[in-house]
């Protein structure tokens, strides 16, 4: 069975997924990369194509790799939101490409939910494929993607977010990393009581950072 | 040197220090006991007074008591808001004596910080002093009652909050506890880069609770 899965989501202390001010220069707006610095140094990240030279991972780093690492396994295809795509206005530049030049770190096909559809682009492994749909229409078009693979949620938090609230994800990691940004965009807002539906988990690694996994309680 | 401590204060994963909708049946409104659950099976809790016959502490609650039972030690004095010192209205009451009964359970002075002050209360071991007055102020009035002990913050998340942005804080222990309360009073709003002056640690629980320290850095 096509499990729906989020890995490597990041999170600040007081729960916003993103800063405030996305910019092209700043994906992340105020953030910068704070939200990620755990995850830079884990072999997952360094092993992934793109980063120019290859640097070997910190060992200190496994306890946070363990998590990491299960980013890819058994995934079919990713699901993201506009705003992980492209800077605000992206769609407004027929030229943009995503983030990741010319080889992302997908491996799959990708779907990008926007309410301004384009054509399909590939780049090395990867195909983008654009869609303006709610949450369930885009997993009936991401489950003809994945074969008997898995789908990844692959946020912002808007979209992760809804697609929560919807019920429709059976496993999350969420990292949360002890900063407070004090604005951006909140992953947790209008999900009260979700802990009804998953099994909560956590664990803090040595890096800081707390592993939170959530797994949909069998009904 | 008099230190500034806040235990055993309790969020939801969505930062919410109380729920919605305190009244007298209530005082966490939406949130029940829930955010404390941790709190309850401890050495620490059960050896209050106050609580009916005593119950032994369930022993898979050690690690949670490690944190639990800092609480009292050294403290000379502790500073709470309104909030947590009565439901809504409580200051139209002049019979209204605080939630704990004959006994309260922090056998040192309390200052409760209130707009509309009132004589001195005295139960059991512990005297209420009710004052009107700015975080900074109290601190100095908390002092005088303390003598070389600490100081103890005792919440609502509101009044925290204050102390917090204020930067008064030496050093705090926040429990967060695996629950999405989804409305209610933030504890985190308006306190961004506060990491920045606190070292940050925590540690995840059997309890599945996510007991976190910020201790002041050294300036």
């Amino acid at each position: 069975m096509t499990r729906v899965r989020v890995h490597n989501f990041s999170v600040s202390l007081d729960g916003f997924g993103t800063g405030e001010g996305l910019t092209l220069d700043a994906p992340f707006g105020h953030a910068g990369e704070r939200l990620h610095e755990w995850f830079f140094p884990t072999a997952t990240f360094r092993s992934q194509s793109g980063h120019g030279e290859r640097v070997d991972a910190d060992p200190s780093s496994a306890p946070d790799d363990a998590f990491a690492s299960q980013w890819g396994d058994g995934i079919g295809v990713e699901i993201m939101g506009a705003g992980k795509y492209g800077p605000p206005g992206w769609q407004d530049d027929p030229g943009w490409q995503g983030w990741w030049g010319r080889k992302p770190p997908f491996h799959t096909p990708v779907i990008v939910l926007t309410h301004r559809p384009r054509e399909p682009l590939t780049l090395g492994e990867t195909t983008f494929h654009f869609l303006s749909a709610p949450p369930i229409a885009a997993l009936e078009v991401a489950r003809g993607l994945a074969g008997d693979r898995d789908i990844h949620i692959g946020g912002g938090p808007t979209m992760l977010r809804d697609f929560l609230a919807a019920g429709l994800v059976d496993h999350a990691h969420i990292a949360v990393v002890p900063i407070l940004l004090g604005r951006g965009v909140r992953l947790w807002d209008g999900l009260e009581a979700l802990e009804r539906r998953y099994d909560v988990a956590s664990v803090t690694t040595p890096s800081g950072t707390t592993h939170l996994t959530l797994t949909r309680k069998a009904s």
